[in-house]
């Protein structure tokens, strides 16, 4: 089996589940504070937020733990849409992730707003013109990844900042997919709302985080109250292994990424190399667009990805991001880039990651060509 | 160390963390439906779903998983409220947890209606003419906690569903505490929503569930759309081994309620006529009323607990739950009950769980009489 759906989740490093059992040791709940055992939990989750803060150049504060990136996005792009009085739109590129869009909209349905899409280019970048006449003194707030999770395609981040602070909307960046594979450094200097997942650098599932000034979370109308932990952002116990968990693989997204992205850059080119060498009409979707090292979004001309999936069982891709896998329609990021509904259906993501090597590349390339082969042959007249 | 902080949280039992530990293996995106790596998670979550159905006594697609029971909480009465056409306003009891009380002011603010809130005796019981006299066509929905996560007191289910039931209003019933410690029959028969928490009964943190028909689901205006996971109500990721473990703890929970409930009863009894045989002045808060056998909510008449608590650090007990301890401030739910300021601070919370023994159950009476004398005579003219 080889797994190339890196994007989609991680296994938990071996250093990280090793801390993530000692955890369970400080089951105290971290609000607990009157006795010891409350006590140890909340300095465990304390020495994870600094970790997670130190990944993002910004202080302890500035973090607040969630149970993932999604909840993320809904405390901070809803809260934040809700927190503005008298600009009830929001814009977002239309290759966000379905998480954020679907946050948006329920933000417009609560602010009785819009919702505004900038376009994207056919290589997938953003289309600054374009969002630079949606964005006005309306719009509460710009939504934009980072790096997109299914072709891995990287925003001009700066770029968009000085769009949006120039009508003083707050930029909302989905750093879920550049932790750990690009660098962070212009998101982190210029965005006032970021959000990141620990399952997708090798920590647990159950803890995200939602990175804010606290100019920024005062903004924010909380939208999960609970018992006013994380600062009254987020309430509700936090989950202390997860967290924690989350903190090491954050300090290791970190130390690591520089040479992870190198490696796992060059068996990605590698790889990429080998299919259009053994095979015609394969196109990477994200053209000359600057990318995430490990992402190949893929088209094959004329092989169904499904049935190409179907006929390779034991390399373990995707048609689309994880979430929309379960729907069979096409994805909505190849749409938003110009592809036809039929050009989008023949795509594969590939993504590798830490744990990948050349020997797995080698036969998850030969299994891509005998696969896509096959059901060329197969579906041909 | 004597642990009796269990309304708080428990630690992960032994069984539980090793199935747990097992379920990191099945690292894939549940949402992966391209791969087996993806379905084999998928399953494991599907397992788990039909072990808390059937701690409720209900169907699998009754089960939405959330992070803990602070989300299921927002999803389900915010939800609710939201998804209420023409009825903006809520009744809650005044003596519900701050998450809950927090999450309706959410709604009202939401709605633009209003939070009505029904008294309780001195008792800690709900005044259910005082509750019939706030409920009418313009609520939504009740929210009772179905035992108190402060004092144990167990709510006349049946009777609030049928005055709720009467003006067509849905019923939240937080049974986080209830789960484990008492009979769920009568909440999970009558409630059209409820909420648990894997971390109260010996599970990981970072799971929960929001208990629903789908009718109820139908109602609700899902707060966290993300990537349509969890029939659209709760998407994000979900946290497979958290979910796995939760399974596993609500299927010990149901099988070994009714033993534990005995044994835990007669200790926390044992503790009780200890600490009235060797002090005076000591009150049980809840008085006659039906409460769960693990649960103490006692008043050293001129000893305070922050005081006492300080006296004995080895004994790992309460005031007030453990969400609102970081804030030094008397218990929302004993002055409700009518008790002072003076009272409310005078009380502690001592709640025993499955691994309480008898030898700790005379460590911790010995310590809490030797700790109370203690403060008494250094705060006595």
């Amino acid at each position: 089996m080889v797994y190339l759906d890196y994007n989609a989740s991680t296994p938990v490093d071996q250093r990280v589940l090793s801390l993530v059992a000692e955890a369970h040791e400080a089951y105290g709940n971290p609000a607990s504070s009157h006795h010891k055992l409350g006590h140890a939990a909340a300095e465990l989750i304390e020495e994870a937020r600094d970790r997670v803060a130190c990944l993002f150049t910004r202080r302890s504060q500035d973090i607040i733990f969630t149970s993932g990136a999604t909840e993320a996005a809904v405390l901070g792009l809803v809260g934040a849409m809700l927190g503005a009085r008298g600009r009830p739109n929001a814009v977002v590129s239309t290759t966000e992730h379905k998480a954020i869009l679907a946050a948006a909209e329920l933000g417009a349905r609560l602010t009785g707003g819009e919702i505004r899409k900038a376009k994207v280019g056919e290589d997938g970048i953003i289309d600054l013109a374009h969002l630079a006449e949606l964005v006005d003194e309306s719009v509460s707030l710009v939504a934009v990844m980072a790096a997109n999770n299914e072709t891995g395609v990287i925003a001009p981040v700066s770029d968009v900042v000085d769009i949006a602070h120039q009508s003083e909307c707050l930029v909302f960046i989905d750093a879920t997919q550049l932790v750990g594979k690009g660098s962070l450094h212009e998101a982190a200097s210029a965005a006032d709302l970021m959000i990141c997942s620990s399952h997708k650098i090798y920590g647990p599932k159950g803890a995200g985080a939602l990175v804010a000034s606290r100019t920024t979370q005062k903004a924010i109308v909380p939208l999960m109250p609970g018992g006013g932990q994380e600062r009254g952002i987020r309430g509700g116990t936090q989950n202390t292994p997860s967290i924690v968990g989350f903190g090491l693989a954050a300090e290791l997204a970190m130390k690591e990424q520089a040479a992870d992205e190198a490696r796992i850059g060059q068996l990605a080119e590698e790889l990429l190399a080998f299919l259009m060498s053994e095979l015609s009409g394969v196109r990477l979707n994200s053209g000359k667009a600057k990318r995430l090292s490990n992402t190949l979004n893929v088209r094959f001309e004329g092989a169904d990805a499904e049935a190409v999936m179907a006929s390779m069982p034991d390399v373990l891709v995707s048609s689309g991001s994880a979430c929309q896998s379960a729907v069979p329609s096409p994805s909505h990021v190849l749409l938003a880039m110009g592809r036809s509904r039929r050009e989008a259906s023949e795509s594969l993501r590939i993504s590798l990651g830490r744990p990948t090597t050349g020997e797995e590349i080698r036969q998850a390339g030969r299994s891509i060509v005998e696969a896509v082969s096959r059901v060329r042959q197969l579906t041909s007249d």
